[in-house]
């Protein structure tokens, strides 16, 4: 159960089975960074053409496909204190109608945040707008992260699917494992996008972009197959889904879930549906992206009770 | 301001311009009941056709088209002890693939629950399953309801529209206040399909089901127009799309929130999508009817801050 | 089996159950007009409000829920030589970051046409446009007509559903037989919405626009139910689903046609499915309005071949 | 201008940058083969593992990002006898409670055609339907082809995008160009799936699946960007989009159609709007698969008029 430390030299816009920078082992903990969505680093100095650069592939040894692979994230904390945000909503999350009434410019326009990463909070800094020194806690995620799919793919980090990818789930945050399907070699883990805070669907196109330390732990499940990714944190359990619309997001998450309370928790499926039905906590991740993703919650207080 | 106590006698399975069954003025309180989904009273009896009945319609004097209708629930409570659940995930909210494992049967399955209105709890009684006594505390809320829309229309409450109707959200539960465009003389306000307990997206296709108590009171905002439902509770102020596909849902209920966020909050569209960008919340109504339901939310404590 | 001439003097914006204007018994012909999308009559002077008002209903004798009305248009045609057309692309039919390339203009811009009701041509007349005096052969059909549907509902003519509304679809034209499921007494037939000429999807918003003489023959199939829309010409047997988004409405059409082919033309589901795989046809009605029109198609000389 | 004989040796089941197997020049012209989805070749050996595998990729000497590859389909025709159909409709695309009705087996079921290459027919010949010895005439196109995505990116080819892929659209036969966006050098084309016979929507899962005899020519554009590809055929221009939802798929093709009449037909907005409107035809590719196409055709006649 070693402690890695990694220094990334290069980075991917596409996860897939390229070169591993770093062989782990089950139990390994890395300690590494991620620069921002658009490729800048802790000195906000661009060091890689942007589209949520990925870290990585971390190699894990031992992993194959129908395995699953955990990866807890022991820490997430921005690593430098500026920001930035789209200014506007994406004309793909309001009413078409309405798009025509949304300043067109040629630029994209961007808003600066200013970060006190010892109170945790984020300031808004430009532009002037009537929102003011406009203030929010720190909810550090990552937006973009996953593993390399099978059949020799390379998925771009615009886009998500069963390897995980660019969900933008504020549910991925510190303490919270998340639990991907092995589908290559050493299952191939990339770590990206981290957002400093991020409201639901990520509707104007970003969270708080900034470059992350991170810190990460893997655990391998060995002959556990699941279909998309999963997670757990102090209160739930999660799935999720990547695909579009959030209707075909949603069925994938609702089923996954179905399947865990079956083969893990002994309910069959009358029990299972029934306990879904009057129970089921939904949240949305990015619906800005190619795939929408849908998170699909349960108490864990509700599986307790069962025994 | 004046209290009526109304008992209705008969039930409409659409909401339009029907005769009113009640005449009431701005600033009024009504105490009255509604039948479950299936058309059974308190006593669990069987007193019109199934399909989320309604009570009313009410006539409010001096609503017009252009005003808006606020309806507070002041209570909202269970007066029987019988509820019933579908069994199993409805067809549409699972992948397609896997709506061939669930067991077709020629009658639709229920599962029937025992309320305990005293101690607040609802308690799986039949069919036997993995869950056991399987335990809920009462979150009751309103499934269907809203006022007639406008051209002459009248809409199943199978389904759903800016008029409101069967939106099957948990967040329309007591202490909450909700808006309703008006479309026609009198607003025409209805209410039925109690739930004591429900799931995010009504996934089973019921909450569970059962006749209400309702006491709400009515104020009207003339000539303050509104296109979709708002609703606004202790915390949170609210609005909600209906359509499909959910993507559809959500971009009406985003349009109306940031609407909102700009008449009434003094944001300029810089000010009002960056804050919803990185603080907006969104939860999912039914998607089980025709029509699925997206809210959008927006902390009180944020706007508070604004001054 | 008579034939009626009825002029008609109020127009409804929506389907539902109105007063009969007229009561025709089965194998009637009627020979009445139909007003423009916008209300405008034969001699383009508005007499009604606009939104695809409706002629009728027409009260069919003897018809009953559950039974199938087959309306067979005998003849369509313009009654006028103006009509007008949506001059831009609807924002939702186009990429949601191209609609703000697309002029925003206070007034809703409108394209005219002149009518040459002898040759059959439709010529755009203004604006100026690169296209010059673009001129089209005329295609004449009604965008929208329907009967009743059940359950005490109006649904506005901005939209459709199983009792069909505002299809759009270019296949309801002269000598096409179209199927509709009746749902109240008398099935109270509907009727307008004429175009002169029609791309699929109807994606600026309108068709040539333009008031029509409508003649159409009915008859009743007792007994026989269907749950969609069904048709038939010379050449082709048609289903039509009207849902959101087109995967909805295309399952509803699909599934229809599945059902028929296993009634009607004697095939297992194997087979029916087998042909349907490989012959089917797809085209797509209005992609503009709430709810989206699919049709599926067989061709009759291949269900010839069944004997 | 030369003419490649190509004999495939490994097939690839994305389509991505990998080691071309020929390296061509613009204007020269390519004979091949390909297998069938599931991996057999012309003695119905399997050869490789199934999911639509490719041949190629072809080099195109010259060709880089920005550029337009054309792709004419000089000749496409099956080499065996033996096809296969999927028995039963995806249950994608029928309506969910619909999918009960289906059979449900463990394994996937297959019906077995017999193809007479002389006469050009398909006859059914297994399992024994009511369809008895149906038969069809052969209309070849290749299901899935494409260029190498760009950003790193391998796509599976169960799917689709912009780079082309798994499209399954029927207008894609002997004698039609296809043109796509080169995303890297040498643009590396791929070519499978051929079937020879296909409905729209292709759902049941496949056409008549068939390895093929392929020639190709093709040619470049220099400079020439577009962004979904495009074809033409003796009578049509084509645009195509993939996405999901059909909705989406279809606000592609459209906006793709609109930006060809603006750049190369000489149309401002308004007149290129206008012709969309009344004379566009839209076509349905797959609906089966994670990505549904949807064509959007102009007739050339209409064009020629432009002058």
């Amino acid at each position: 159960m070693a402690t890695h430390h990694f220094t990334p030299e290069r980075y991917y816009t596409a996860i897939g089975t390229y070169e591993p920078v770093l062989r782990i082992a089950d139990g390994d903990t890395v300690i590494t960074t991620t620069v921002d969505a658009g490729g800048a680093d802790a000195t906000n100095t661009s060091v890689t053409p942007g589209g949520n650069p990925q870290t990585g592939p971390f190699y894990v040894e031992g992993a194959e496909p129908g395995d699953t692979l955990a990866v807890h994230f022991d820490r997430l904390w921005p690593n430098r204190t500026y920001g930035f945000t789209g200014l506007y909503l994406a004309p793909n999350v309001v009413d078409p109608w309405y798009v025509t009434e949304i300043p067109h410019t040629e630029e994209w326009p961007r808003a600066e945040w200013e970060l006190d990463l010892e109170r945790g909070t984020a300031t808004l800094v430009s532009p002037e707008t009537k929102l003011g020194k406009f203030t929010l806690p720190l909810r550090p995620m990552l937006g973009c992260f996953g593993v390399a799919p099978g059949r020799g793919q390379a998925i771009s980090t615009a886009t998500s699917g069963p390897h995980g990818g660019n969900m933008d789930y504020k549910g991925f945050e510190q303490g919270t494992t998340v639990y991907f399907p092995v589908a290559v070699e050493g299952a191939l883990l990339f770590v990206g996008d981290g957002h400093a805070v991020q409201g639901d669907g990520e509707i104007v196109g970003t969270g708080i972009e900034v470059s992350f330390d991170v810190q990460f732990t893997v655990s391998l499940r060995k002959g556990r197959r699941i279909h998309w990714p999963r997670a757990e944190n102090a209160t739930h359990i999660i799935t999720v889904g990547n695909a579009r619309p959030l209707d075909q997001a949603l069925q994938h998450a609702t089923t996954e879930m179905s399947r865990w309370l079956m083969t893990d928790y002994g309910l069959d499926m009358a029990g299972a549906h029934t306990l879904l039905g009057q129970c089921i906590e939904y949240e949305i991740g990015n619906v800005f992206d190619p795939a929408y993703t849908v998170a699909c919650k349960v108490k864990k207080s509700l599986l307790d009770i069962l025994g």
